[in-house]
């Protein structure tokens, strides 16, 4: 039996609570605490054992932390905590501004060598598993095309536009890969597809009191940016529905590879999401590559890596003895 | 610019053929030359420009060689040449009896660590990428089921045991997955499904002349362990159409997880092959993981490997720096 692996949380909105779950759900670990911004004692927590700390409580030695879980967005929280944060702590985070990713790694990776720690950044699924997929697929298929498509997933941006137009009461919006482009990509077309080209667009709409449909609609499928170069469906439901129906936090996607390894031979790697909850899904991811750090860490691994840096193995509580014997 | 990595295939066969189409197609490498049992002048490559070598060319020193790829079977090639090629180069193989796989990793590694070699064993795609899926699906769902399907592929013990049927002059089976039992999975059911309810097998014939074709289908449908246990469809098709439509090595298949990460939401991960050469598909595979080999050995890392313990950026042939940028 290894020794078991201690987290704790940085930051406690949807993603956090996800950690906090699927850490119930790794027998080989265990969470040492939440650490919020926020005032302890207004949090309350999925698990009526866990306890809650003040950020601060971070600043003191601590030697029942292996590994901590950023939970903070990538605007603002991660660009500043995960360097801070890794030069005294083995991180992971979910740092998903993909244009900034190298900025963010030599940041952390500055801060971590020089501590001794281990920083697994820019983890989850996109960020993430699609990363991996993309360049597995390439690396095997190297004549060929990548595809991405993200979906059905619901857009907090999109559903916010959404319900800024007038009329509207209330709403969501969520993303779909086109079905028509995913057949052309499996078909081994090579197509030169946007990624407007590759989703549509859905939107459930509540409408106010005496708003008129057809305008509400209109004034949506015609927003610049947002809607307007997307093939984009209205629905009107009642109130009733939007909260029946649509509470829920689901994405996903596609990665998709085709090409040939000979003239004319064709092959289609495809890997897929179908996710009810993104926020808990991301947050298993982070836990998998947190058991990653703690190993990587005590085997002497040190600074900034990303999932192509972590051997598959490490992310499983199994032995390699167990994975060699049951899973190859 | 990396330094070249220099490729020996030991055994030319589909697979062996297969390795020297991926290596043109991966300018960070060169091939060496093809080392065979036969005769190396009644051995016509694929490439005019391959050299072909008797295999004992390899009992002398040799420093034109970073990583041998192993292109020989499982059941007596492999369990003989790995273990005693390792002993004397980097190698990487595809050996798939699942139930040796301990064995033959013991066996590999005693040989590559004491010499300093690096061997990755058991890679292509069952065993290889879907035992990575496998492991990657797992360790991110912990609370859930796991389903491998193959096909659509053509199983050549199959094709075998039907061509000895009388009145059937020549034939190919293929292996499909059952579409309702992958519903079922996807729609997260965790149904006890053996091998036998995943699939279905569909045989294309070519009766002999006079032969009843009802009196072959019910010879096929009934035999015991091949076809009987399964859901088998006969067609009966012309020589001609044998030779035009059936001449390819298809194969390919799925592995599904379906899980829960808090009660109620449900999560898939589905990773799918489909494959118009299995062998080329395998080649490619063992292509990418010769390049790891010949790189982990570089930074000194030795003995006997797993797809579990090769970092995935090793896989590519760009640098860390260019997919953090590119494809994270």
């Amino acid at each position: 039996m290894t020794t078991q692996i201690r987290v704790g949380i940085v930051g406690y909105g949807n993603l956090g609570r996800g950690v906090e779950t699927a850490i119930g759900l790794s027998p080989d670990m265990s969470l040492t605490g939440v650490f919020t911004r926020r005032d302890p004692a207004s949090v309350t927590t999925v698990g009526t054992a866990t306890e809650v700390f003040a950020i601060d409580e971070l600043d003191r030695d601590r030697d029942d932390i292996d590994v901590l879980i950023l939970c903070g967005g990538s605007r603002s929280d991660l660009p500043e905590q995960s360097p801070a944060l890794a030069a005294r702590f083995s991180i992971v985070d979910s740092y998903d501004n993909h244009a900034h990713i190298p900025e963010h790694f030599a940041a952390v990776d500055a801060a971590a060598r020089p501590a001794g720690t281990t920083a697994v950044i820019s983890t989850g699924w996109d960020p993430g598993l699609f990363s991996l997929n993309r360049v597995f697929s390439e690396a095997i298929i190297p004549q060929g095309a990548t595809y991405t498509f993200w979906g059905r997933g619901l857009s907090q941006g999109h559903s916010d536009a959404l319900r800024r137009v007038p009329g509207v009461a209330g709403g969501v919006q969520y993303t779909l890969p086109s079905e028509a482009a995913m057949e052309r990509v499996r078909a081994g077309e090579h197509p030169d597809l946007s990624t407007r080209e590759r989703h549509t667009r859905e939107c459930f709409v509540v409408l106010e009191e005496g708003a008129d449909a057809e305008t509400v609609r209109a004034e949506i499928v015609s927003m610049p940016d947002y809607f307007e170069p997307y093939d984009t469906t209205v629905h009107f439901i009642s109130a009733q529905e939007l909260e029946r129906d649509h509470q829920g936090m689901p994405h996903g996607g596609f990665v998709i590879r085709s090409g040939t390894t000979s003239p004319g031979t064709q092959q289609v790697i495809e890997y897929q999401l179908a996710l009810e909850s993104n926020p808990e899904f991301t947050a298993s991811v982070l836990v998998a590559y947190a058991r990653a750090a703690a190993r990587m860490n005590r085997a002497g691994v040190v600074g900034a890596q990303t999932v192509y840096d972590v051997a598959p193995g490490l992310l499983s509580p199994l032995s390699p003895e167990q994975l060699r014997a049951d899973y190859l």
